[in-house]
């Protein structure tokens, strides 16, 4: 019976492992030994504290080399189940089963729909994070696909960078208006380019684009851990990474906005420390 | 007029300021361009994602080299008080005045406890800064509480300008020495007097001063925002980092456990967000 089970080697996962190691714990952690494959591929973080303007990759390779150092082991295996069985939980994943008495779920949070020519070209224009790769198309002209009107701050962000902004909404009428936004109801096909991006298909219209922003949220944790309480695809928790779960907590991008690192790894950090507490008030 | 003042030099003001200046964001950051020495005295940190096992020096010396390449101006002013003028903020630091729309208060944990008298008295003969009010304090007597040998220059300054002082330190050994200052070993009991300073107490003896300067790292932020809702010593905050009072948010070992590292960049990242959600909403 493990303490703890982390699912997820993103940014969350990997500053949960990292405190579960420091503070003793008998952990499983899921996930790849591939880690984050959205970290690998961001062109740039400038606002992560202590890695000055890192590649998505050197980032990558710095976890890596953080992880085998600490000696933390990393479990291939992608959860697909969890069953609640009242004192403790079972993780159902790659045909195995652990046994676990806290969970962390870490997961980020998926592409629902991705579109032809988004997941080849993630990291050579296209990009899921305006704060981080907005200045790269300084005077340039992008696509902003949007599903959420939460999101639009970001475009505001963006329209001040670029030179033009074709905004492509899911829903019909965006709060925002600039001069230098075009905007279409609807996603684009595909994004094109055999490289970098070059274009995005319309409605059988090409527009050629420099670099392309989703802007978006999906999968459900809910899947996994039936009676998990969610809000608008996130995972709610409390300012301790609570869940609604005993036991069970959650960090990173599936809690919710601001999809950052660094909201991320300290939310990973937050729950370990609410499993201590949890796991000392539950002894045997 | 800033669009945000950031108050405080440690892991949450610094992940505040590199958010805020990869968001473009016209903001003061006050505190010490020599970050924060309790990082700076921390033996090892193992668990910060990113950085292995690095020494608080190592940790210190990293950041300082991020904000310096970040092109990143720090304010050399400690935050004495912060005035709410209805539709913005004015922030009072070492003789001057600073207007802005939004704070991010990330002062860490007051070590140094308010004692009784001191709050009631602030600004009728208890001051945080010697540059501002030393000059009103001319052949008087005064007392100064130091928490840090680093303020000692301040009370060097003072000594030249007071007549004599009664200087208590938490520390053993004061570098300073001057004929007029005579020193004890620990903090008063309580400052007095009605309506302006008459005394201090000090382990049952009534020691008559015209003034008192307490110097530390940071002030008590109940007496440096009057209406900020606090519990335990620490500032009430939601998951979004916003307290009470429209536009001011916390982050850091302010807001309370687990005083960790990580989890205060993760909310000085968080805080900026919000920051830039409220400054979309409050638009003139």
């Amino acid at each position: 019976m493990y303490d703890l089970t982390i699912i997820g080697t993103g940014p969350a996962g990997i500053s949960a492992a990292l405190t579960a190691k420091a503070r003793n714990l008998n952990f499983l952690w899921l996930g790849s030994s591939a880690l984050s494959s959205k970290i690998e591929k961001a062109e740039r973080i400038m606002n992560y504290p202590g890695l000055l303007s890192v590649s998505g990759k050197d980032m990558s390779d710095i976890f890596k080399k953080q992880i085998d150092d600490s000696g933390i082991e990393i479990t291939n295996a992608q959860a697909n189940a969890i069953y609640d069985m009242g004192s403790h939980y079972t993780v159902s994943a790659s045909s195995e089963f652990y046994e676990t008495k806290t969970i962390i779920i870490a997961t980020g949070m998926a592409t629902a729909k991705v579109i032809d020519g988004e997941e080849r070209l993630l990291g050579n224009g296209v990009s899921y994070c305006a704060t981080c790769d907005g200045a790269l198309y300084k005077g340039k002209t992008i696509a902003v696909v949007c599903t959420d009107k939460n999101f639009e701050e970001e475009i505001e962000f963006l329209s001040k960078t670029a030179s033009d902004i074709h905004l492509f909404t899911t829903y019909k009428e965006p709060i925002i208006k600039a001069s230098n936004i075009e905007h279409y109801v609807g996603i684009p096909d595909s994004v094109n380019g055999s490289l970098r991006v070059e274009s995005v298909t319309y409605k059988n219209s090409v527009i050629p684009v420099n670099g392309v922003f989703f802007l978006k949220e999906s999968v459900n944790p809910k899947v996994l851990l039936s009676g998990l309480a969610m809000e608008n695809n996130h995972i709610i928790v409390n300012r301790d990474c609570e869940t609604n779960m005993h036991g069970v907590y959650a960090a990173g991008d599936c809690t919710g906005l601001p999809y950052q690192y660094t909201k991320a790894t300290g939310e990973g950090n937050i729950a370990v420390h609410s499993v201590l507490k949890y796991l000392k008030e539950n002894k045997e």
